[in-house]
């Protein structure tokens, strides 16, 4: 198959890319800036010129997973125009290239898109519950469930085919550190660099190793349900306390912790969230292999590589 | 009282500032392109510098109405572009800029965020219904509901203060005719230039004359209720099959309905749009007069004034 990964140079673009590679399939990875990379072309899926000259030179593809986007919520807040010019201006564009050269996409949303739900998140929340179970609370969240309802509409006017995936704290090596990356990069990033943090009690989370989420990920293009929607996270029985997890880090990292202030949790986010992964497990053979354990300590090598340290 | 009008050179807008002017008020007005008139100064609400000077030479305001936005269903899909940033990155600055300054909001949303909806258009609807029943089926639907989710999250976080209404098939004078108007200004503008245009009979629609909306939407500084929602459009005794409407313009013209191809209605969209206005009436205050054989007249005219036909 040949296929597209837009947003193909970033955390889960780069390791999408090596899982499709492995098997076999002609892989294009387009990003915001040049590479040293093979089979990369430079685009900005904000301008509409960029992207038709990675069709044109590169197409047709079977397969585009559209992951280009601005991501997480408090960037999403500060940089909001890109956010928005990202995230819808360049899905849209997607979407009307898939209109014209009819490949089949897979769109990148987001839990984020259950807003403050407070039950369960099963897929079917965001069609049965009450609209105000899930107002999204944030221009990302907002800006992912409005990129959903495009692939939606396209698919009634268009008959386009598109599979949407919810991602849930996916983590592992090439997810660089900035200060709007998840707890698991920023806690690791600090640990190594002697960086104070704060840990809140009382904060239960899932992780997904990168790893096992991409092995889902390209499992779609053997198991495409036209119009699904998927939500993609790690197993259950891992779920542990986020004071777990820099516990799990300062020993991956072999550091005391010292540099921790423990807080209680804050007022209004104590809520467990708890996420359905049955339907990925029985469409897409979402099947999470590497506990937290084993993914920390990867995910520790991979910074000590990636910022040169020798320890 | 201070008020800024964004898109006040629009249709909606220009009768606002005349009806907020009429009582009294300071009303200044932006929008896209310079133009003759006073108290106004030309802003694109997508750039965040333009509307911050604004602020900096005109401010501080009590009320903005916020009406800069790209408008309509096939405009916003032709254009969208220029949707996304007007009416979403431009929303943001307007937000952004209420979090700083304090002044009371009122966003110019739509009907359209109901979607397909079938039952009657409650603005509860938008609380308590199933996700499912209100998709929004485009992108300026899409925008306008994003629109409002922006203003809640605003006024969680920061406190602000915005009103949301949602108006329902406004007419009348100022709104220039394009392809993307309704079907009140097209068929006016069809009739008095002799082109031809389709009816499609069994499409009952309420029409609200733009004098007596904007009455409501000016009521609504002395009717502030901080965070709600309004449906506003005309009477539910006024509701009308489009063919009604038609014969009342071709009348209002002087002409008959040689250039009218009348069709059976298109498959999917018979259905009657039922919405509710008692809140409005309730709270704003809203009350219309003019009855659309009156409102038809007047347009009619204005049309005439506009385009220089002498008849």
């Amino acid at each position: 198959m040949k296929v597209l990964v837009t947003g193909g140079a970033g955390f889960i673009g780069t390791n999408l890319c090596n899982e499709l590679r492995s098997r076999g399939h002609k892989v294009i990875a387009c990003d915001l800036y040049n590479t040293e990379r093979d089979d990369f072309i430079r685009c900005d899926v904000r301008n509409y010129r960029q992207l038709e000259k990675v069709f044109d030179e590169y197409g047709p593809f079977d397969y585009v997973y559209h992951l280009a986007a601005e991501y997480g919520r408090w960037n999403g807040e500060a940089y909001y125009e890109n956010l928005w010019q990202t995230n819808i201006i360049g899905t849209k564009h997607i979407v009307r290239l898939q209109e014209k050269y009819k490949f089949r996409m897979i769109f990148f949303s987001s839990a984020e898109v259950y807003g403050d739900y407070e039950g369960e998140m099963k897929e079917a929340v965001m069609q049965e519950n009450s609209i105000k179970d899930t107002y999204q609370m944030n221009d990302y969240a907002i800006s992912k469930w409005a990129g959903e309802l495009m692939c939606m509409n396209s698919a009634k006017m268009f008959g386009t085919e598109t599979v949407r995936v919810r991602p849930v704290n996916c983590y592992g090596p090439h997810e660089e550190y900035t200060p709007y990356r998840g707890f698991i990069p920023k806690f690791i990033y600090h640990a190594l660099f002697d960086k104070p943090y704060i840990v809140y009690k009382g904060h239960k989370r899932i992780i997904d190793f990168v790893e096992d989420t991409c092995r889902t990920f390209a499992n779609i293009t053997e198991n495409f349900f036209c119009g699904d929607v998927y939500n993609i996270g790690g197993k259950v029985e891992w779920e542990k306390d986020i004071k777990e997890y820099s516990d799990i880090i300062l020993k991956a990292v072999g550091r005391d912790d010292s540099i921790i202030t423990y807080k209680e949790s804050e007022g209004n986010t104590t809520k467990i969230k708890t996420i359905d992964f049955s339907k990925s497990i029985k469409d897409l053979k979402h099947d999470p292999k590497i506990d937290p354990e084993e993914g920390i300590k990867r995910t520790v090598k991979w910074f000590k590589w990636f910022y040169r340290i020798e320890k």
